[in-house]
């Protein structure tokens, strides 16, 4: 049996995505910059897109600047704020410990120009307090950035809560929407955030495109300098075969919320409920305020990597955490932030789960993992030291 | 008829670039950073097109980095050279006056930042004397940028005596390929060049991805951050099925380039011998030294963008030069450059063809922009003032 459990690493293309790619490839090859018809035709379906991408995420056309993707969306996101506070000499940021590296990475570079950032807590349950945010709010802060939904465990944050306080403090606030966009409904009013970053491949659209949402009035600096596209925002030839599929897939995401929720949602608790009979094992984060399609557990005495090439004998397509920094000997920094033993969060095994998925593949998922773990704990040294109680279990049976 | 004449803006993509598009979407839908069969075979697949394309630039695929476009290609290159300068205290930066926004803005914002940026003057053939650069390789040179053909009139820059140069001089030197590649021969050895960007979107390959060749020991820092793709350099899902098509279209594009060339020359001769008989016009840029494709012609009298809504009714897309900056109402900079008037600069009519265009394509052009230049100047003051000699022609008839 073939398994694919690794959707918050990247979706199968929606066939109503590639079929809209193939369609405006053969179709409106034209530059939207052009003047003539062809580019015109162009221009017309962008602004198009632009408008249906709008109406889901409940902000005006206008906000919406497309972008190579999440990365992408949130470095320019986070550089735009950070830029706008320094001159006015605001330059605390304050964010998670979990965010994504997209936004780690970009504010370990403004670290080395001259900003304090304040990386905050999660606690066990993966999930950032809101009061904990409150009380960073000083002065000097130009910005907060708190992730919609994680990435490698699935908790949701309570960014509705954080984006009230920005607002009343006047604080730039920038969510990276990513893995939720597409999965959850996604409202920027109700959430008060001034920038939201999203990637189309993590919902059934095709790589290599995303956009960031800019809040009318927000400032936002170009990351990619050159031509007018986007309002002189993000030059280059805008990607409309691209854009088309991805506005393709979040409308059909949009549409089948609920029901593919819904289902997706019961393969997640019937995997859980298998899985956690599996001994000294945990499921990381939070179990309810998560994504419905993620699932992630460490089992004791076991080698994430080895896990998963046992899986992929198996035909199981799973993942270790963060898809961005496998190949990386460091322990994931997610698992480390909710308090796992770095022996222990090595041994973390990460299913994504979405509603093509069967109850069938479930079944097949908790004997694949339950006979790999059994395997990989047979061949570990450090699983002999657990049993024989030279070193002591984290989890009980 | 509708004729197609925009290939410098943008070109239709290849039936083979877009079958390789939705067979990779469909098939290959891994994460290349992931560590499962899925992964690794998008992996697999993203090593072999790397290798295919540095193959046809004879280059090592660790030294080809897939972006999402010619623009953030050379804004990476130019920030990495200065960023890289700036630390040993070089901080001048010697370009042209044509280059393409994506540099010239990139240096813009250099300047803000205490950098000094040469931008050399191209004659009116608009090529770049060699000697000139040569002259401005004083010892704080960080970078020189040249690009290899101008993408509004074609010419093409004398880059292989300026990487000599900047060889000899231990001086970085980037060229923005963007209109070259796919189109004329490009051998990164043999223009002694560190650093090259390319597009695939002007090659019939898919919008929204390219490329930047970085020479083994060059300097290199990501302008996107977050995962470690593309060695660190890049962050980002790679966008594999675009990747799949651009190496498709490259790979055909370099295949089918002699007859091509050969067959696009031909047209466009027979074009430019064609138009010029329209009295007071003339030719912009060497005849000679530019791309097969490349035709710009000034009209006298003439309002370029009143001239494209004509064609455009008539079935022609044309552009009146760079598609990036259409709409702006300044007279284009590669014109002035070549020591246009503002008045004649402003009109241009560029027409760019490939060998998909017909001989009757090109009659048809030429009939159409007669009557198109006929009608504008019959309702241009300017052009009475012209014929009624209370101004002066700038073009003999």
């Amino acid at each position: 049996m073939y398994v694919y459990a690794d959707n918050a690493a990247t979706t199968k293309m929606r066939p109503s995505a590639l079929a809209a790619y193939c369609e405006t490839a053969k179709r409106f090859y034209g530059n939207p910059s052009s003047l003539h018809g062809e580019g015109q035709r162009a221009k017309a379906l962008l602004t198009d897109y632009r408008g249906k991408i709008s109406e889901i995420l409940g902000c005006k056309a206008g906000e919406i600047y497309f972008t190579s993707g999440g990365s992408e969306a949130d470095n320019q996101a986070v550089y735009s704020a950070a830029r706008y506070g320094k001159a006015k000499g605001k330059t605390k940021i304050v964010s998670t410990a979990i965010e994504h590296h997209a936004v780690l990475h970009a504010l370990k570079r403004l670290e080395g120009e001259g900003f304090s950032v304040v990386l905050l807590p999660v606690g066990e349950r993966g999930i950032v307090s809101s009061e904990d945010v409150a009380r960073e709010l000083t002065p000097d802060v130009c910005l907060v950035s708190v992730m919609l939904a994680n990435n490698e465990i699935g908790t949701l944050q309570p960014v509705r809560e954080i984006g009230a306080l920005c607002r009343k403090r006047g604080v730039l606030f920038h969510t990276d929407a990513v893995q939720a966009v597409g999965h959850i409904p996604v409202d920027v009013n109700e959430i008060c955030v001034d920038y939201l970053s999203l990637s189309a491949h993590k919902f059934g659209g095709p790589k290599g495109v995303g956009a960031l949402y800019a809040r009318a009035g927000a400032p936002l600096f170009p990351l990619i300098e050159g031509g007018a596209q986007e309002r002189g925002k993000r030059a280059g030839t805008e990607d409309l075969p691209a854009v088309a599929a991805m506005t393709a897939a979040l409308c059909e995401a949009a549409e089948n919320m609920p029901q593919a929720n819904e289902k997706t949602l019961a393969l997640r608790e019937r995997l859980i409920d298998g899985l956690l009979k599996i001994p000294h094992c945990a499921l990381n984060g939070d179990r309810e305020k998560r994504l419905a399609g993620n699932i992630n557990i460490c089992f004791e005495g076991v080698e994430g990597e080895a896990l998963l090439l046992h899986l992929d004998d198996m035909g199981v397509c799973a993942s270790s955490g963060s898809a961005c920094t496998s190949g990386s000997l460091d322990p994931s920094h997610v698992l480390l932030a909710i308090g796992r033993k770095h022996e222990v969060a090595h041994g973390s095994l990460r299913l994504t789960l979405n509603e093509d998925n069967t109850e069938e593949e479930i079944d097949y998922l908790i004997k694949a993992v339950k006979e790999a773990v059994e395997r990989v704990r047979g061949m570990s040294c450090f699983w002999r030291d657990l049993q024989e109680g030279r070193k002591k279990f984290t989890f009980e049976t």
